[in-house]
């Protein structure tokens, strides 16, 4: 159960950004450029990055989530999003993928443990100065949102057939927030 | 000496917001209204959390940042933040603040560690939903920011005389993004 009262029944994030549609636009915005955005990284590798962190976070909510909008664009499916999520470094990724992996879960733990050694690792694999940054940010942007949807304790469906389907809702039109949410009574 | 090559000597999250704007705009929006907007914390006291959690992540320039941001708007000035940053619970602050910064550092750890005495504590101080739920995004949206500046190494000035110019200046004109940022060059 939530700990505070939201206006909804909406599960997750969800509830949260109708709650507070003032904050809720920026986070959509955000989680839309990253996302989803023009970029180099496919939008299945950056839902990954986004799923493989939101595991380590532990965040049910939001690691089903974006495991299920990875899945439906890899090619590798969800079998590789559950490899990826046992142990990242023996999936079968690209190894420019697997560096970014690897800045991704230092920053997971803290900004100060991703190391000289892990950006070259990514720049050696191939990566570009934007697919660091965009990783790096991606991984930071999990870490609040997984700490926002947990810290208020907003529930998860357990069924994995819902998050297939919000995923098809998300790959379709995005994570703008609609242009007329209800406003929070207060 | 930052990991990927900004196109200025800003130091902090200054240089990553003129590097990436498209990410930089949601973001300063989702400063703007957390720390600024309309609501019923202040906006000293709103600095304050995000001063706390930045000093707990470790993040030398948001905590400094902030620190100045709080002090120049609390009345307590510096010499109560460095209390509240050497050690929350003796500070001399409201039982509702107290408890608020409880919620932050729970935050700050994990999104699961934040439990329902928590949340008891600071709605028997008098905080009301919207403020749990503005403590909650403040802190977790901090844990994204120290990450962003610190996983990306970009540089922090040492002297806290340039923290209190900056301070008086995001005072005055806030965290959005001037309107015409230069684009960077891919």
């Amino acid at each position: 159960m939530p700990h505070i009262a939201l206006n909804s029944d909406e599960p997750g994030i969800r509830g949260l950004l109708r709650f507070r549609p003032e904050t809720g636009r920026p986070l959509g915005e955000l989680a839309e450029v990253l996302l989803r955005g023009p970029g180099t990284l496919t939008r299945g590798e950056r839902e990954l990055i986004a799923a493989y962190v939101s595991a380590l976070n532990g965040c049910q909510y939001c690691s089903s989530s974006h495991s299920a909008c990875a899945a439906a664009q890899l090619p590798g499916g969800m079998t590789l999003v559950e490899q990826v999520r046992a142990d990242a470094s023996s999936a079968p990724l690209s190894a420019k993928l697997r560096a970014l992996l690897g800045i991704a879960s230092a920053v997971q733990q803290s900004g100060l443990k991703v190391s000289v050694e892990d950006v070259a690792a990514a720049r050696t694999a191939g990566a570009t100065d934007l697919e660091i940054h965009d990783t790096v940010l991606i991984a930071a942007a999990f870490c609040m949102f997984n700490r926002y949807v947990d810290g208020l304790a907003t529930t998860a469906p357990a069924d994995p057939a819902l998050y297939a389907v919000g995923a098809q809702r998300l790959i379709e039109y995005g994570y703008l927030p609609p242009p007329s949410e209800p406003q929070r009574e207060d």
